[in-house]
């Protein structure tokens, strides 16, 4: 016990890209130290591959095939599925829960890691508490899916226009990397599934993109943003520019220009937040962002260090700060392994210190747009770019090989039209019908047919 | 409009083996008909192939690939997804309700298919109802499958052994096909995850297997009952024969021999019922089933049909009635959809007949129990004729391929531990934070950094 007592004890809150790449940095490294104890705290047990997301509700890529359970991406640190509930500064804990019941642990930490993220937010616009379907986790994806599979399938038996038009109306509010890879995807998704709908023609669906800007992808540039524009607009998408979203209600979403859209699916990418733990915590913040230095220790808390999407880093090149993406977080996650060994072990802190290579976003039907190095892509040069990174980077070689795969067969098949549901199968709770766990005389026990062979006329 | 209404309208209720073969073999002979219009109605817009359901809860088989959009099934067949409410044979009508608002559509028929199957039974067991699990809906399978890995994950941050135990207990309830298969599936997975989490070890699982008659699988015979049982134990499964479940409660699993079982997780598949919806219907049943003639023919009710888990259909060569298997519901569906061509085209109606070829269980690490032809199969070929037969009826080549592929790959891969929470993210609705929709002068906009390049360094 005095042995367990002397250990330094690290925790890690959140398996984003930020987090869960400081952790992999750690697991081969300072985990090795048997004088040291790692804790990755995580909703999910799974770190979920968000560029690819949109593909997941484009019915593209199976659902399991962008994601990797922690416990296979680590070897020597532990892992906690829970939910940060609140972090106390003063007396080095972190309090989380989890389980069924959701009851709550306490985590005592020497050096405390803080890659929370951000989460969306809706401003407060009526109605998109309620209604809006957001683009962030894998239950979205699914839940987004879904819900266009369900519109199909209403619309399909509604005999009246009045009823189906609102249900065929897909509205995007955020022209953003998020908002546009979404809208293509559902564009391409439910003009592929409607032949499939008899009652159903392709000139019944609407989908709108709105964006506040005065041109889409503005990471990209005017240029490649018009060219996803034109791309777009070819392929049926309605695009409003200047445009904001300023309420939704059960049939419409309503538009700053006084426009109002008969739909029953708004999609909102258009704005996050640091995750509200971080509200209550007495560091200096910027817009819920927690200021670090360069070396990504959270100013005036020793052991205290943030990264990721919830930190405000200081770029030195250009003054600011640097922006809040993948290919940042988890630079910074091996910087910040780095400094905490450096901290743990004794050495020389380095600061975080990374330019943006470049940026690309997938628009659909083989096409993309991307700026590298200054060079603008577009087109399936630009598709193929995107595939091959993303490709690369999606941890462990079974994911990769399983979105190759999905890929391939993608060349051969339709989009698949299943919707997953998760309710169970009903039950009932009586006496009568089948007696209980016996067979019966004269017929054999029902059950849900597993096992039971559905002909062996195939029989070598 | 007059000739709409000379339409011979055929409505098929439900899409499992039964009803759904029945409507793909109208759907290239009746569905031709300019003056016939079918239409299939079913909860889920998919067919599940429920003999490999197991495997999607063991993390085996991906659960896409064991379920067809029935849209992709059928040509001319209108497909309607929605819960069917109530029947009236008077009328000739059905109410289907659907939608998000589940509202209600009247199917005016005049050829009626009855085929909703069964669905599991509680027997009032005291508990069961709000606690047990169950094994017939793809959300069936996924929850199951959550649950382990929920479970798997809870134990491994719990320091109390008291509260380790019930969680690391898994009883399954019927020792017929689906219970058997079942249980082999969760002792694989488990015993296989279980390295992953460092606070477990294997000694610390139990598996139980309760079933109330002398040998399980007894529609297999002792025999082969006997060899699953010790192959079964040699994993480390316990089984209790002879014993019921009599209750459960948050805990624990109470058996009739007097033994309670301290586990939280209670599979139900030892009892079912017909279709409830049947229940109000004023034709004759036995045990809830429907009884038809050898034609399919409800007796009594003209041009009401019924097959599959719901109807009693008279076996001439034994005097009996079939029993309710997958090869039986779905050569029913192809007598019905002769006989039903006949009656509408005129004809000669023919009696149903078949013989149960013989029956398989997958029982776990590639060995199987078959009785074929009245001969016994046991072990690797078994499981190997398993995974042949059962592969050649899946529907659709797609799937076909792509079940093929995931059996291939987890010959190289150990299985996923992903959990999937169909929970979305979490959001929230407040000024503070990021500006809606406008990118901050400092910062670029954060979004789901889907399309941002994570890295270049692969570039060719």
């Amino acid at each position: 016990m005095v042995a367990e007592a002397k250990k330094t004890r690290i925790v890690i809150l959140g398996g984003g890209f930020a987090g869960l790449h400081a952790a992999i940095h750690l697991d081969d490294t300072l985990a090795r130290d048997p004088d040291v104890e790692i804790t990755l705290v995580n909703r999910d047990n799974f770190f979920l591959f968000t560029p690819m997301l949109h593909e997941v509700a484009a019915s593209d890529l199976d659902l399991t095939n962008i994601v990797n359970p922690v416990r296979k991406l680590l070897k020597r640190i532990n892992f906690f599925a829970g939910e940060v509930e609140s972090i106390d500064l003063e007396r080095n804990r972190v309090s989380v829960s989890h389980g069924f019941d959701h009851h709550h642990h306490e985590l005592p930490y020497d050096h405390l890691v803080i890659g929370l993220g951000s989460i969306t937010n809706f401003f407060n616009l009526p109605g998109l508490e309620e209604r809006a379907l957001t683009m962030k986790s894998l239950g979205d994806a699914i839940h987004l899916r879904n819900r266009l599979i369900a519109h199909l399938e209403e619309a399909d038996t509604e005999c009246c226009a009045a009823v189906r038009r609102p249900l065929l109306t897909f509205v995007v509010a955020g022209g953003g990397f998020a908002g546009v890879e979404t809208i293509a995807g559902i564009n391409d998704f439910v003009r592929e599934a409607v032949p499939f709908y008899s009652n159903l023609r392709e000139d019944m669906l609407r989908v709108v993109l709105v964006h506040p800007g005065n041109v889409i992808l503005p990471e990209l540039g005017e240029k490649l943003g018009r060219y996803t524009e034109k791309k777009l607009t070819e392929r049926k998408v309605e695009i409003r520019v200047n445009t904001r979203v300023t309420g939704v209600t059960d049939n419409s979403v309503q538009l700053s220009t006084g426009e109002t859209i008969e739909s029953k699916a708004l999609i909102w990418t258009a704005g996050t937040s640091p995750n509200p733990v971080l509200d209550s915590l007495p560091c200096a913040k910027e817009r819920g962002r927690l200021k670090v230095d360069e070396m990504l220790q959270v100013s005036g808390w020793p052991g205290v260090w943030a990264l990721g999407d919830c930190a405000l880093v200081p770029d030195r090149k250009t003054g600011q700060y640097h922006p809040p993406t993948a290919q940042h977080a988890l630079r910074e996650g091996k910087t910040l392994a780095t400094n905490l060994i450096a901290s743990v072990r004794g050495g020389i802190l380095k600061p975080f210190s990374f330019s943006t290579i470049g940026q690309l976003a997938a628009i659909g039907r083989r096409t993309g747009v991307a700026n590298i190095f200054g060079i603008n892509f577009s087109g399936f040069a630009a598709w193929w770019l995107w595939r091959t990174i993303y490709l690369s980077k999606l941890p462990r070689f079974e994911k990769k090989l399983r979105v190759a795969l999905d890929w391939t067969l993608n060349l051969l098949f339709t989009k698949d039209l299943v919707q997953f549901q998760t309710f169970r199968a009903p039950t009932i709770s009586h006496k009568n019908g089948m007696e209980p766990q016996v067979p019966l005389p004269d017929i054999s026990l029902p059950d849900i047919d597993a096992g039971q062979v559905a002909s062996l006329e195939t029989l070598p």
